[in-house]
């Protein structure tokens, strides 16, 4: 450990230094700490049990390797500087660009196809705002090294299998693909313009349809703003209009091709698995800021539809390209831990635990400090998380502080003067009842039957 | 998600860029994250059965808080640097002084006595050599807000099992009490040479006793050297001599005080609870580099003393005193992730898990995909662990893809060409047994009895 000097400077001899974080930085709290651990402990036994196995990279990387693409915006919110060896260093701003180094660097030790998780912190020198940090843990999934329709439907199944696992089970996944709608931008000779096309339809739900149209109508006319619109707005928005909205889109775009039939291919998946009714095909997920070429999704807490997209993806085609020549395909999605904690806060759905402990055992005194740690270790050999508290204070202190952990149980411990028989009384510390003269067993088996 | 361009840059269009880390940054493919997360898991898990609770604190502070009171060699080691708004930032280089930051600025919202761990990365400009990286895990855990000894004891029992939670058993959790040993310096009048000779005392292991004794007689004369070497022989290096060694040093301590109690008190508790077989009074553990005020320990496999102390820590007055002026004391350790990582795989203890899949579903046909998916779906649903392979590869691919991601079993489907009716055999792809026309319940009894 370092040579910090924590002992031995009275505060009263220096001046105290004000405790703060940075702008844009916070603690966590257990409570906070422990529902985020919680909830990524969900995710992540969902994610191996569909196959995917978690890496790491650095938080720091050359500036070079991860801002080559990356264009001014980005460079401008990167934490970016020059290390103690003259390196121009960045500390990572996501894991995509980490995970296509990493791919690339790997390449001989890897498997294809790989699936990999990696839930860690990210930063990004923006604005701050509320609900918006400049530290903040991102969760990505992706399986690289296969075009399939069949990973393209693993990732959109965990999806709704991981959010299910974290007690949200109202979740609509609205999905479309981006080639469809080169296709059809093609057709209508618009392809030079798909970047102005796709930010305004992306507009669509902050500014509505009347503005969209009209501004759709100066860049294209009448006409094709018109078929754009349709285009967009499929032919019905639950997940029994799939296979209509996809017909529709595959009428406007010229026919059947590779990307109508992946659509469909998908939806086979979906409907034979049984789980289709989480799912809508909507033409207006474009992703269209994004490097996809394939399916896109965005999901939404049918709930709370209002925060916004919980897990965004899609299918892109090229993952390593800056620093590899053979191809790597891959599909992925990031889950947005923060707003998706904000949303499950907002629906209740947050539990507000603050400890792990189960039962707490009482000091009535420190004589007898070693029957209460004798209780308390024969508990936890019987599963049972169970503390006690150091010292002799007031009962209320203690009764305080056991609220303050969310305990819901208290032991208290008496010896019988004449015998010196040590007899525990377990005590429900939400309900106030008690039972006397209670063994260790029995205690176990009433906490966690 | 960024604008970076991932697609569509066709590799020869543009020059490769190498993939590189930075010197003493790593990369965790997926065997050694896995092995890393199961460790960690089952310390957490540890952790919360004894009443700690996860907190998190930023990576990057302000230095002046980070820094306030380090030397400058610690200084020297820290990534500084000046962010976007021109504030003077760095990374964290441990644990214990954010958490000093941060009981001070969340007294209000704490309870005491408070237990935390935190397991987080910290990063440090060392130069790197075999076995050290400037970014690493550290796994901290401390009680503050007791002097009892009974927190004391908590501490020293977690440790021990902790590491039996990981599967290591044979542990000595060799302590100390910086009290005694401070008081025996003062009674040979050495108080103000204590650094020189808890520096001194440091290196015995490494330089041996006559040398240690050399420069002891230089530097407080020949008689005091050999009352120091007798003080920190002690009475003998088993858990028995523990009491022995303990009226050694109070002797030569000038009797019997507040901190050799405390260690007749820690004892009991270990003797009582039947834990004392794991635990050394060694005087010779001082951790004089660091900031403890009481007792003190460092911990050791018993079939690989040579790496060093896998845990460490001790008692200190005051935590927080930088930022606060009411007194925090606690007593924490810091487990070496690394170390204890690289000790496990010496002394075999490490599994060599490549992924969590128990099973896969071999991929024979494109058609047959929708089959593939319901079963593998299926088997999730029982609580089974699985995935299908996407692409109909020839069969030795996918044997081997399975092996690279040490998956047990397989599954292999076939569609009776009359009847239509599937039929699943499941191959053990360790004996190459396998058993034909076996159902999904079955399957799922067989992998998980």
């Amino acid at each position: 450990m370092h040579k910090t000097r924590l002992a031995g400077y009275h505060s009263t001899m220096a001046e105290l230094i004000q405790p703060k974080v940075l702008k844009g930085f916070r603690d966590f709290l257990p409570e906070n700490e422990i529902s985020r651990a919680l909830l990524v402990e969900k995710l992540t036994s969902t994610f191996r049990t569909f196959g995917f196995v978690p890496i790491d990279t650095p938080a720091l990387e050359y500036s070079e390797i991860l801002l080559r693409k990356s264009d001014g915006e980005t460079e401008k919110q990167v934490f970016r500087f020059e290390d103690n060896g003259g390196r121009d260093v960045a500390l990572r701003f996501d894991l995509t660009v980490p995970f296509a180094r990493f791919v690339a660097e790997h390449r001989e030790e890897l498997y294809f196809p790989f699936k990999r998780y990696h839930i860690a912190k990210v930063w990004r020198g923006e604005k701050p705002q509320a609900g918006r940090y400049r530290e903040f843990v991102q969760c990505d999934f992706d399986i690289v090294g296969s075009d399939s329709a069949a990973v393209d439907f693993e990732i959109l199944d965990m999806m709704r299998a991981s959010l299910a696992a974290i007690g949200v089970h109202g979740v609509t996944i609205r999905l479309s693909h981006r080639g469809i709608f080169n296709r059809f931008l093609a057709k209508l000779s618009l392809s030079d313009k798909s970047e102005e096309v796709l930010r305004l339809v992306d507009k669509l739900s902050k500014v509505g349809e009347d503005e969209v149209r009209a501004q759709l109508e100066e860049l294209a006319g009448a006409e094709k703003a018109a078929e754009i619109l349709s285009y967009i707005k499929g032919a019905g928005d639950t997940s029994e209009d799939f296979l209509a909205t996809l017909d529709h889109l595959e009428r406007l775009a010229g026919g059947c091709a590779e990307d109508t039939t992946r659509m469909r291919d998908i939806y086979t998946f979906m409907k034979d698995t049984g789980i289709s009714g989480s799912y809508v095909f909507d033409p207006s997920i474009t992703r269209g800021l994004d490097y996809y070429t394939g399916v896109v999704y965005e999901t939404f807490l049918n709930d709370l539809p209002s925060i916004g997209s919980v897990c965004s993806g899609g299918r892109y085609d090229n993952l390593a390209g800056l620093y590899m020549k053979d191809r790597v395909p891959g599909v992925g999605a990031s889950i947005g831990l923060d707003r998706l904690i904000a949303g499950l806060e907002t629906l209740g759905v947050q539990s507000g635990q603050k400890s792990f402990t189960d039962v707490c055992v009482f000091c009535q005194s420190a004589e007898a400090m070693t029957v209460y740690q004798k209780t308390a270790s024969a508990l936890r050999t019987l599963g049972i998380a169970c503390e006690v508290f150091p010292d002799p204070k007031k009962m209320p202190q203690q009764y305080a502080w056991a609220e303050k952990k969310s305990i819901k149980w208290g032991i208290t411990v008496d010896t019988d003067a004449e015998t010196g028989k040590t007899m525990l009384t377990l005590k429900n510390l939400e309900t106030r009842e008690t039972v006397q003269n209670i063994t260790v067993e029995q205690i176990a088996a009433k906490i966690r039957p």
